[in-house]
């Protein structure tokens, strides 16, 4: 690295990518830093969960994202601790930490699931939030459909392909929709008795929470009609390894809880200090900053910052995208003396997909869309986001095929032995 | 399954799958059982751990290739017993043991990598006899990379990139080839500093030992115009976690060692209390079935038969294809009351690719190919064979990309977290 400014961004999801995207011809130097060597595109993890698309489709190498550029360096770690004092930021890499020093820091660690004052139910629930938990959760569906194929008992059989979604919003929607479709399309036709219960329990009376009353009624028909059955203003009250049992007294017997009600901020938010809000979000400026230490940008998921309305920016990708150029943007206007910005969040609307041909859209905070334009248009917009030519070209490929044939070909049960030690492994850990 | 005979084939490699597709239109039951929900496009294997290929597109589900044949069956397990006096297998499926009957057998578990007398060698090495063998060394290679990025020390920075292949056959030249080419066309760009080492070691005193001399020696011009170091007439004699030794005294700092020197019959050969051959294979007659128990056919690698020139059929794709095909066909056979067939191999030859535009062939066992018209023949004639056809789709476009653009795209360290312990996993288990 040479004499020019470092910046040290968090994180390769979509708040950092798109930080570092904005500084790659810029006379600063930039670290990125992530605890996988690659971008995932997270919208589509519910695809590669249901066997709709291959894990490698919607991950991209970082290296690659940013190989012409010679002022990007890549780390894969884990980041430990941020002294603000001394500008470091210390990670855990290989085994060892490893202490690197910035000018400016960008952090966008982004959110991980919260079960809201349980955690136990995090030992029992599926999550999706990585492309490791979207194979493990594969891995699981098809192994309970296996069993069940072999399995005599119709009790037991009915709960191993029992499959519970909790949370209503669009990932909810977009799981519980494509696991119906998974069945009905594909699996219903190789395992010839079994006949699964596709539930979605959503604590409160409605779908879909921030689209207007129409589309939440629309959204909720168009389950209806796939054949998935709706559980609303019902809470998870129990959870067990076979079985739920809802507010209402209601026992769901399942081998799958898949859990999406809720996001909070990534607990690398305490790393930095400073008094957090609602969800564990920092608070941040207009332009970005963390009160008090304007070397320090804090964005996405992350990110605590009203909107004019009063409620906070929602933790959604293109508010990260946004507030990731930002920040860069306006790293580059002070080290040109120039004035930073303020964020201000161009939205262009909200949209979740339920299957073949079934989606819901409210587009510019006005325009509202259903069924079939909204789910072309949720294919369209989803195809041009994808990193990558070779991805989008495969995946387009992946979903033609799969909206021609019904067919998904995605699924196998692929379980690397992970009690297979490598002496290499070993040794090279010895060493730390 | 009804009154119709009942066939059981064990393994759902090419010889199972071939056999099993022979009988899809016969008035007898088939229960196909492989511990993989899918088969395995093997000769592939080393494209998935170079990053090449994504690890399901080799892949296809057993399920989804029999959907509209209703008498053939799957049973995802592992066998452990063959019962031939009471003409039942044991297996072990989902934990518990579950027995099955049959009245003609075929056995197909194929071969497993074998270490010579040396099974220690097994702790270190890297094999690629399955889709999880690839995945784990296609992660190991990256992890390795991504800290010699970062390692300060020159000598340990070399041993991270040193890679030797054990096994100057097929795979272990095309293993070779691919990982020159991974780093050339890919890795270079993304990791200046590093210049890794990729050595091949044979102990004969030739590669290729099936090809004709002049072949032999193409293939080892092709290797090393393309930067692979190969040591010939030199055995591996020490392994380690961080070095290996040669015979001839010369060790190689390396922490990945990736052996192709050779495999033998699958330890399912002992489960049928036969007297073995020459790498624990079962003696069979001309028409595939064992010795002395005419209901039990063995076939492919596992098989010992010999060819009119005395020397036992090689372990090839082909020859477990035709053998699949026709012990099925005997099986019909013989319940018409018709005469089974002997096996004769219908040769069409072999061939070996040594990356982008690099090959030998050797056809008919008499024409010899070597270079460009030998790399498209070899590309051709595995997109033909690769089973689906969306698979074939997806391989030829990645393989296109890969060729216009010198890029692998599937470079992504995938480790699906093996300490999150589910406990509908658990609770499953402690039901068996």
């Amino acid at each position: 690295m040479g004499e020019q400014p470092r910046v040290i961004v968090i994180g390769a999801g979509f708040g950092g990518l798109y930080a570092a995207r904005t500084l790659k011809h810029q006379a600063v130097d930039v670290l990125l830093i992530d605890r996988h060597n690659f971008h995932t595109f997270t919208p589509l993890l519910y695809q590669v969960a249901t066997a709709g698309l291959e894990a490698e489709e919607i991950a991209y190498p970082v290296r690659g994202i940013f190989r012409s550029n010679t002022n990007i360096d890549f780390l894969m770690g884990e980041v430990e601790v941020i002294d603000r004092a001394k500008k470091t930021v210390s990670i855990r890499t290989n085994g060892a930490v490893r202490q690197e020093r910035y000018d400016y820091l960008i952090v966008s660690g982004g959110s991980v699931t919260t079960y809201f004052g349980k955690p136990e139910i995090g030992d029992i629930a599926f999550e999706l939030k990585s492309l490791d938990d979207a194979i493990a959760l594969r891995n699981h569906i098809l192994r309970l459909f296996e069993r069940a194929a072999w399995t005599e008992d119709l009790a037991h059989r009915d709960a191993l392909t029992t499959m519970v979604v909790v949370g209503g919003g669009s990932t909810g929607l977009e799981t519980v929709g494509a696991l119906r479709e998974l069945y009905q399309h594909v699996l219903r036709k190789e395992y010839d008795a079994l006949s699964p219960r596709i539930v979605l329990v959503e604590a409160m009376d409605h779908l879909l929470a921030a689209y207007p009353e129409r589309l939440q009624q629309k959204a909720l028909e168009q389950l209806k009609s796939l054949g998935v059955e709706v559980i609303l203003g019902n809470a998870v009250d129990e959870t067990a390894a076979d079985h739920i049992r809802l507010a209402s007294g209601e026992v769901i017997p399942t081998y799958t809880l898949i859990w999406s009600a809720g996001v909070q901020a990534s607990p690398l938010a305490q790393a930095l200090d400073l008094p957090l809000k609602r969800g564990g979000r920092v608070p941040i400026t207009p332009m970005l900053t963390t009160e008090g230490d304007d070397s320090v940008y804090v964005i996405g998921d992350m990110a605590y910052l009203e909107a004019p309305d009063g409620k906070p920016y929602p933790m959604l990708i293109p508010v990260a995208q946004q507030q990731g150029t930002l920040a860069a943007k306006n790293i580059v206007h002070r080290l040109r003396s120039e004035q930073p910005k303020a964020f201000s969040y161009f939205d262009r609307g909200i949209m979740s997909t339920i299957g073949r041909s079934r989606a819901v859209a409210y587009l510019f905070n006005r325009v509202q869309v259903t069924g079939f334009l909204a789910w072309i248009a949720w294919l369209g917009l989803h195809l041009i986001v994808l990193m990558g030519f070779r991805n989008r070209i495969n995946v387009l490929i992946n979903w033609i095929w799969n909206y021609l044939t019904y067919d998904r070909s995605v699924r196998i049960i692929l379980e690397p032995d992970a009690a297979k030690p490598k002496h290499a492994d070993e040794a090279l850990k010895s060493m730390e």
